[in-house]
């Protein structure tokens, strides 16, 4: 036993023994064992024994542990506290403000004393109750796999790891490793009334289970072990998939490539989907299959628009380039087109003007040559627009559209089409139109910019004083 | 309820409305629901009893289910058979050799109906016994996940899957339906007898459970929907690095691609070897983490040759651009390196030898011009050998090499070195050694073909009659 648990503490909790690790000491069998079994592999070990002062004798306990721990020539930090008067001021559970009050207590000591992981007892038994536990009130992987041999608790401290090396030894290996090295343990008898629910697991239900199947300790404990992997792998695979799909976390809303998440496999686009949900509603459910169906469909067709109802609010659509996964309620980024600021601009030639977001607007005055009419006309940039100066009933500006804005395009005959029906046409989403850059001349809508221009004010033979509008972008960034 | 149930057949069941199904009818509430179900959403019913002959009244129930399905103008086929007889014979336990024969019958019906699934009535709390029972008896994802909504049983057929419409209607519901549709299920009172554990599960532990948890039976079941989430995502992941990094299955042993296997998450790096050991143990047996992890370096550094030990004889090491798993007595491919054949091959020049695996050898005489000894010399291929034909002692053969084998290589000072140190330095693997193709003239080695040919034999400024002997390989796709 004690050579696999002291390979469990290189490889496993990944200790280094040239560094001191603080090891919380109840005094009861898996505790001594482990404080035992560090120091004997080397390791510099602080005995950390937090008094709940739940009991009585508990004042004595902490006591005896501090003899046998100057006995052996260790450090020792001991604190006690009153955790029954905390638990009821701050309204939680004996057990859960139990549990806050001496983790607290571990890391200050190992934050104090510079260690490398606050080490705690936990065993192969405790693993088999935590996943059983996991396993009945409801968990996925992260639940089923159990506690791991090293861990952060970002709470307590983010960079001091809990190790957990007993966790492939069994209890009662525990009590006889204390027998055999004369070590005294106490058997906490609030190991029987503490945590109710945990006990009875330990004491009632784990051994009924054993009636179905003698071995059962042992089976759960090794499909931990597996799930362990599986999750670690997915986990892993997940991150990889998010970290190249990933365009933009904002409030309420989180969108990805569309190309780079199509070229995932289904279920790990299936868990991007879920770990977005996961992201944005903090609890652990997940969109039911034939919405993610669905949704798979969405990411596989690029002409696919519609609006996914996912699960709690929120819905995964598709804009151009981007798969989003939103909350109705959030205000999703316009960064991906040309908007207005918040008032009109005036245009005076040449002008150069600044829409924000990376989008720039360049107008200046050109005079043709012969034969270049037709190559203003036919220029091919949906950015860059050309307009007989001559025809312009008024001085340019650029705004946002107003209600009832209708433009007459180029080459329909003199038809005017409302501007709605042309963003609806185009697929411009709805909260882009409100502030999509107009180019007016006078009170004439001249080019719906990056659309079609107007059929009045075009490139004519004629033409000789030509204005020359161009939009660019100069990309932003999603994380600046 | 019935609208869930119906949105599951073509949702999760994939079920085709234009075709047939078989429905397997006991009798019960489970299986009437979903015969009547199937027949109100206007699919093609084809109701199959089996009768297992394991109580008096079976033959009564099978001419009722007859009786019962005949107004209803369905097509019923019943068989009949002595499952205890069977059991006995063919030293099976009744439940499996029942369910064995049972699904033989549905699948058979299947076939004879060209019917697109079997169709079977497992509900929800079927769903949470079986996830039970696989947490009880240990289990990896694959039986955490519970049962799926359609699913192939490629030892009952390759084509036909199962489909379970039921799984997330609780069998009470079923029994509600029934009532409600005038359905009149019997009680198969074998559902007290026949599958021992399973009803235990169902009338003590499960109950038993709920004094833990009152919900526990949901969450159970959402737990394995969740799991079965997790199963595809993590199947799919290993199906693509699979196909992306194998390069041969053989017999006893499995490689891939270094380079791609590289490229692979850990956690991803950590599944393939895993499917490796299944694919080679057939058993579930993991690797322990330490070996992996020894693994995972010696895939990461092309200079790690360790052969690592991962689980039941199985190792996993590097050769060149390889990864094996493989099995310590499996006869591992030589295909990456050039073989001689059973028997030394003669030359007579010009030569043109096939050495198999795709790998040949080419002689021929050259005249060298003044001038190109130099370029001859200092080709720079070491594939390609020259040699002055007036210093070779004897005639030319290929042959492998025999005990205590030496050659003294070009620009050693004519010291003699041993093969083996040769073939040990270069890294070629034992077994590609023993059949190395060596060149000789007469009884002296001239050429370790692909590494340096010898002293005495070499191209001088005064060669004008040279021997050009050149090794190819043509590869050979190793599927082929």
């Amino acid at each position: 036993m004690l050579e696999q648990a002291i390979e469990s503490l290189r490889t496993y909790c990944r200790l280094d023994p040239s560094r001191p690790v603080v090891v919380g000491v109840s005094g009861g069998p898996d505790s001594l064992c482990l404080m035992d079994m560090l120091q004997s592999a080397g390791y510099t070990v602080i005995v950390a024994h937090f008094d709940h002062q739940l009991r009585p004798e508990s004042t004595s306990e902490a006591q005896a542990v501090e003899k046998m721990v100057a006995r052996r020539n260790l450090v020792c930090a001991v604190e006690s506290a009153d955790v029954r008067g905390v638990a009821e001021q701050e309204g939680r559970s004996i057990e859960e403000a139990a549990r806050l009050m001496r983790y607290r207590f571990l890391f200050a000591q190992a934050r104090r004393y510079n260690a490398q992981a606050v080490a705690v007892g936990h065993t192969a038994d405790d693993q088999v109750e935590t996943v059983l536990m996991h396993f009945l009130r409801g968990a996925g992987l992260a639940g089923l796999k159990g506690m791991s041999y090293r861990t952060l608790l970002p709470s307590f401290d983010a960079g001091i790891p809990v190790v957990r090396p007993l966790l492939d030894v069994w209890r009662e290996e525990t009590v006889v490793y204390c027998a055999a090295h004369s070590l005294h343990p106490h058997f906490d008898p609030s190991n029987t009334s503490l945590n109710f629910f945990r006990n009875r697991l330990r004491h009632v239900l784990i051994p009924s289970l054993e009636s179905y199947n003698p071995r059962f300790r042992e089976v759960v404990w090794r499909s931990a072990r597996a799930l362990a992997g599986d999750y670690e792998a997915l986990n892993s695979v997940v991150e990889d998939a998010w970290r190249e799909c990933l365009l933009e976390e904002g409030s309420g809303f989180i969108s990805f490539d569309a190309c780079s998440v199509a070229a995932q496999p289904d279920g790990v686009q299936r868990l991007l989907i879920r770990q977005a949900i996961k992201q944005l509603r903090s609890d652990l459910r997940d969109a039911n299959f034939a919405a993610s169906q669905r949704a798979l469909d969405v990411i596989a067709n690029a002409n696919n628009t519609t609006v996914v109802d996912l699960v709690g609010g929120l819905r995964l659509f598709r804009e151009g380039q981007r798969i989003y996964v939103a909350d109705a309620r959030a205000g999703l980024p316009t960064a991906g087109w040309p908007q207005m600021p918040m008032s009109p601009l005036k245009i005076v030639i040449p002008a150069w003007l600044d829409l924000g977001g990376g989008w720039e607007v360049k107008v200046d005055a050109v005079t043709l040559e012969a034969g270049e009419q037709e190559q203003a006309i036919h220029n091919g940039d949906p950015f860059t627009a050309w307009f007989d100066a001559a025809s312009l009933p008024g001085p340019l500006c650029l705004r946002a559209p107003l209600p009832g804005d209708r433009i007459q395009p180029l080459g329909m005959d003199g038809h005017s089409i409302k501007l709605s029906d042309l963003f609806v046409n185009a697929k411009i989403p709805r909260r882009a139109r409100e502030n999509w850059p107009l180019l007016c001349s006078g009170d004439t809508v001249i080019w719906v910019v990056g659309f079609r221009v107007a059929h009045a004010t075009r490139i004519i033979p004629e033409t000789r004083q030509a204005v020359r509008v161009g939009l660019s972008c100069a990309p932003v960034h999603p994380d600046s």
